[in-house]
């Protein structure tokens, strides 16, 4: 990011080109289809740039997924179990592209997290992805904690909400199936996990 | 499995040389220095049936977790808040141990999620892994379940309790910190978890 600020201005196309690209190999190959060569080539840009910005394949593809989850918007209607609904459906999609890119049609269905734990693990590999990674999660942590805040503030929530404990209960229950159980996510799942911890667990009678 | 039933009886001392060489790996030196050869070394095993056995080091990590995660027991004392902490620090100590694997002494607050985030990509990459990592899992959801349905009948949780949604938000919870926020994972964690999904997020005094 400083390099950009100290030399010229990077180009905002060439970004756009390549981001592009990557994105379509992504999806359409996977994340052992994909190579930081065939990205040059398709967003017509000079290897050297490319991997002056972007020095792995692992890089292109977080940078990918940073775009896809910073595009996805958090809605207030004032009601937080439809709004938390909506907001895990969204995460749930975006983790159901991640985990059928790049698989033939007819293995939609397959349990294997795919391309999700192999970006994962990209993330893992390197200080500089997982510093990334982890800011965009932060800011999504952060709005799904000011939509839980506002919820409470009108009463809708407890006052002594853990809303971390309670984000990560939700967004983690989704990660959990995708990444560790092979268990499908989606719009009826959102909802039963909403539902779930909306409520607690507790007997409503208290103790025996 | 059935390979050994057809020949002759397994080596169960083999198997057990090979999985103590291949636990020493992976904790002193991570993912990235795990190699088959220098486990069938230190294994004093020949090359040619650690390969036919375990065709991958992927396939090998995987073996090492699976029998770490089956001796994880729960216990049930008959007060489920205590026991789901138990079981949650139990599972959150697992993945803190694989987090840290190879890492040197001071790095061992790093928030990269190490070596869980290639063992989740191992199993993502092999389709046999991929079905012996979702069994262990099933396993361990299962164990789980009893533990809160006798809770359950025993009137300490409520009757119409969504059991697989509660135990993804719980042990959900714990993999989405180490896999993806970084943030970190243990007993303190494991009882905030606990209460924010037995008391439930809605405000006790109903809808405003």
């Amino acid at each position: 990011m400083s390099e950009s600020r100290r030399g010229r201005p990077r180009d905002a196309d060439v970004d756009e080109r390549v981001l592009r690209a990557t994105t379509d190999l992504l999806l359409t190959r996977g994340y052992a289809g994909l190579s930081v060569d065939e990205v040059a080539e398709r967003a017509q840009v000079a290897k050297t740039t490319l991997y002056r910005r972007w020095p792995t394949k692992d890089h292109l593809a977080l940078a990918v997924v940073t775009r896809l989850q910073d595009d996805d918007e958090i809605t207030d209607t004032g009601d937080i179990r439809r709004d938390l609904a909506d907001y895990l459906e969204k995460i749930a999609a975006g983790l159901n592209r991640m985990r059928a890119a790049g698989r033939p049609a007819g293995q939609q269905d397959d349990p294997s997290a795919g391309t999700v734990a192999e970006l994962v693990a990209a993330a893992a590999r390197h200080d500089d992805i997982g510093r990334l990674e982890r800011a965009m999660y932060a800011r999504r942590n952060a709005l799904a904690r000011r939509l839980l805040e506002r919820a409470r503030d009108r009463g809708e929530l407890r006052p002594d909400l853990d809303l971390e404990a309670l984000f990560d209960q939700l967004a983690g229950a989704l990660y959990y199936r995708v990444l560790i159980t092979g268990d499908p996510v989606g719009r009826a799942y959102a909802e039963r996990l909403v539902a779930s911890a909306l409520a607690g667990a507790l007997s409503r009678e208290g103790p025996p």
